[in-house]
């Protein structure tokens, strides 16, 4: 394929292969090849939007965010700032999704409030690659999901959660490492304390 | 990406940036960006085949079925109408793959009635995003599939299968909402009875 | 889309709307639809690259290798002759990813030897569809994954692993068939010895 044009938003990179048709992207982001960008979707500052990704209109991407080949965000989707989207992995927004031009649904289809369920991923967390996210879940921040995790229910902040469904096997770091049995990293040092389930800085 | 031509088939639209290369698409099917269908891809009316997908020769997908992003149905492949084809769902069509210009199974590929295994998804049934479905199976009209599920064994009418392998969870109604325990859908009424294992209306 | 352009390098196909950056592409393969190998990749000779493959600098392929639609190949992934790479099936290359950005880690991603782990797909290997395979992992020779397996940790020449995690649940021989109880291919007829937990041809 010939690179024939390429379209420069507010500062953005739109590599050639691409279709970038929101006004909403931040400055210094970049959108690699044959991803696809919808009108209405939001994308902040510095992101990296690689291959293949797909970003619905309604859905809200923040600054920083890494999202990794074929990723799609569909409306109702919101990625806050920092997170790491691993390739492949899969977001829902409908709980219990029929083909809309089945005649039993046609009704539940006329209004998205029948059927959208939002789901947020929180600042900095990572979620790993081929991984699915239910809709309805919120995942806080600097929580990890591993490889190929299916998430049925919501992840604490700093949560590692692996498996199918995906269940709590420890604590992870800002840094991405996993914490040890006192809750200190081994990487950076940090200490955290964990109250009533949830973990915060020491 | 320039929109330098769009093949428009018997009433379908197809993107500029897809390829749609079959002469089988019935009207008022919509085919988005990036899309590829290839010679000998059979698609009945009023479909919304999403960005990315690849509808191989072969392959063949009645009425009004919604196929979401990044989905592949595969030669061997049967799609009855009205079905939901979730986000990145797979199908496969070969039970035990080698690359065929392995030597050890060049005579293997040599005949397609070798190696393809069909699979057949049932009228109004839905395939939760990312779920695997290997070839061989049957899902019955109405069944859902969990998303993230891998359904290794075939699916009754109406039956609700989540986890890996995917298993009976309980029943859904034609209208996609879990069946209580009485078999009546708390949505829209309908009653079910079940005999022999098998879902019929009341 | 129009085809406007063709690459075509050392005696290799590329399909008009993929992107080849690589010229380090062996003759005879043919690299399909939206495509993408980047600048460094290396494939070898003879091989199928089928629609939507993302190849990234730094992945070796060798001769022979078929790589199905969708399947990113990643820096330090090494892919050795006569693989079979189903649909969707997902490699990493680090065990804990963040967003690059995250102040958190700038440090680590400054330098690829803090987070790059390798991955070695042994020759004639086949991983099934939508499976997942964590960095650090070595699948030996003619080993096969099953379709949505998660695979994270080493899998032995013919080993047949399935499920989530992958676990080991019998043999197969060279042309893919499961070895039966005396480790003969009911296939081919090849007989084979285990011993050490490894298999041998007899």
């Amino acid at each position: 394929m010939t690179a024939s044009s390429s379209s420069i938003e507010s500062g953005a990179y739109v590599h050639p292969s691409a279709l970038c048709e929101s006004d909403s992207i931040g400055d210094g982001t970049r959108i690699w090849a044959y991803a696809h960008i919808m009108p209405g979707a939001v994308i902040g500052r510095d992101c990296n939007i690689c291959d293949q990704v797909f970003v619905e209109g309604g859905a809200r991407i923040g600054a920083r965010v890494t999202v990794k080949n074929q990723v799609m965000v569909w409306d109702g989707v919101t990625v806050e700032d920092d997170a790491f989207l691993g390739p492949g992995m899969i977001f829902t927004n409908d709980l219990h999704p029929r083909s809309a031009r089945l005649p039993e649904v046609a009704d539940r289809y006329r209004r998205t409030e029948n059927w959208l369920v939002p789901t947020t991923v929180g600042r900095g967390a990572s979620i790993g690659a081929g991984a699915v996210v239910l809709c309805g879940v919120t995942i806080g921040p600097y929580a990890m999901i591993g490889a190929g995790a299916v998430v049925i229910a919501n992840v604490p902040a700093h949560g590692l959660f692996v498996g199918h469904p995906a269940k709590a096997i420890g604590w992870v770091c800002g840094c991405g490492t996993r914490l040890d049995s006192a809750l200190c990293c081994p990487t950076c040092g940090q200490r955290h304390t964990c109250r009533d389930d949830r973990l915060e800085l020491a």
